[in-house]
């Protein structure tokens, strides 16, 4: 880091200026009526101008970042939110949900909700079938519901959704499909299972400013494969998270940050013919399966 | 300040995943090819991401900020730049500017440029006026252009402009007038002088989410009355500055954080009927007067 090396080359003068600057513009935010506005508006006066005097930001470079906010600004409409795609791109998303989602005992890990959530997905029965006709190889997930005690939580809504194997969500065509969404609910025993595909990679959108700042500094836009969870139970803690493929490449560089080692699981390869947990005629296909027991915090954690 | 009464209150178990995420973003920029923009992207992290931390924002508050930028960049367009307005406010422009204008012996103090000037100003002579028929009260202005050795600098050019006295810039009317703006050159003892109008007060546009933010803030829109300069001159580092207006009540809430004490001038009101420097025939009028002696740093400095 450049920081303690560049500020040391600033004279004493200097470094009172700017001081200054930074002083009179917190105390600008002094009649704040809300407190905590007042808080947050300091706090990010406090590490914007420190980014500025860290770095020794250029009045050129100053432009750029204009330029670059203003684009993200034009490219997003009611469709598109580049701004979210920053976010996500810096980490700042995934920061915010582990702030707010604090460790707990052994609490399942939550990661980033994404933008392919859909309310009032279909329902599915235990063991029925969230592909709804996309394509993709067959893939059985099962697990359990249970809180930070260990107890079982019968009747946990448990919502599902994923991408097809082209990388896409059914939002993402324009037909008005409804495919690999859905929502269940767990069993007396908190038990759960259901058929949905193997998850497979796919890029965030990259055809605009964050497309490419990632192109720039060297990153790739694609997202590890995974399935979206979020698991809602009275008095508990709602979790959002995915599960991710052990063994994909992407792992390491997933582009949002999305990946915690605790939420990585073996999704296991079956070979055509072997016979499926419910006996379910898969016409001839490979497939796959993979558990994940999921436990919930209470919901004042 | 909350940083650490808030951090404090987080498990160790919390603290490391979140300082591991930090990490994992800040080295996935560690491929960029350019060094520079490796540096900048990697400190807005570290500075966006502490943040986050310090204030421990909740993800209704992410969505606001989301939804604030949205707007920001929605209501940019050709004619207003409001990324340029909300850095403005937050003293980040005022920051930049201090930073790429280092304090330097007894050179005058840069400030913002703001949005308003524009290229080929008319000439005028020296002692010439500015106003081209805005309204406002006459005020002479007058100084000299020196080196930080006291060298007079011959043949600056000097770009001045200001807002009429209803509180706008010429390029904010309809009708392509070019009024309270010119340039003129120094004489062979660096000195200058003209006619302007005396400086007002103004808001900067607060009708759009900028304008919500400083009203949330209980700040208030309004900039000390200035006028600006910009002082040109082969060999020296180009000034970009204001001058304003002692007394002023707005001095100590400049909506942009532009006013430095060293540009605080004396504009001395004189009666109607008072002769001016020049002998010019003021029609009766009321006028003013300040003085301006300014200091340019080596080009290099």
């Amino acid at each position: 880091m450049t920081t303690q090396s560049d500020r040391a080359t600033v004279t004493a003068e200097q470094h009172a200026r700017e001081e200054e600057l930074v002083q009179r513009v917190l105390d600008s935010f002094a009649g704040t009526p809300d407190e905590r506005l007042q808080q947050i508006m300091q706090s990010a006066v406090r590490h914007l101008h420190a980014f500025l005097r860290d770095v020794r930001l250029t009045e050129q470079e100053w432009k750029q970042g204009i330029d670059f906010l203003t684009a993200v600004g034009h490219i997003t409409d009611d469709r598109r939110q580049e701004f979210i795609l920053l976010s996500d791109t810096l980490g700042a998303s995934m920061q915010t949900i582990a702030i707010n989602n604090e460790a707990c005992a052994d609490a399942t890990e939550a990661t980033v909700f994404g933008p392919f959530f859909v309310e009032d997905a279909p329902r599915i029965d235990l063991g029925g079938d969230i592909a709804g006709g996309a394509s993709g190889q067959p893939c059985w997930i099962e697990g359990s519901v249970r809180d930070t005690n260990g107890a079982p939580v019968p009747g946990a809504r448990i919502e599902v959704w994923e991408a097809d194997d082209d990388g896409f969500y059914d939002v993402q065509y324009a037909d008005g499909r409804v495919a690999c969404r859905a929502h269940l609910f767990s069993d007396a025993e908190g038990r759960y299972r259901f058929w949905a595909v193997t998850p497979t990679p796919y890029p965030i959108p990259y055809d605009g400013p964050v497309g490419a700042m990632l192109a720039a500094t060297g990153r790739s836009p694609m997202r590890a494969s995974h399935l979206h969870f979020m698991v809602t139970a009275p008095g508990l803690r709602t979790l959002v998270t995915h599960i991710f493929v052990r063994g994909d490449e992407l792992l390491a560089s997933d582009s949002v940050f999305g990946v915690k080692e605790s939420l990585i699981k073996d999704f296991v390869e079956e070979p055509a013919g072997a016979s499926p947990p419910d006996g379910r005629d898969l016409a001839g296909r490979s497939w796959s399966h993979a558990r994940f027991d999921i436990v919930l915090a209470p919901a004042d954690a």
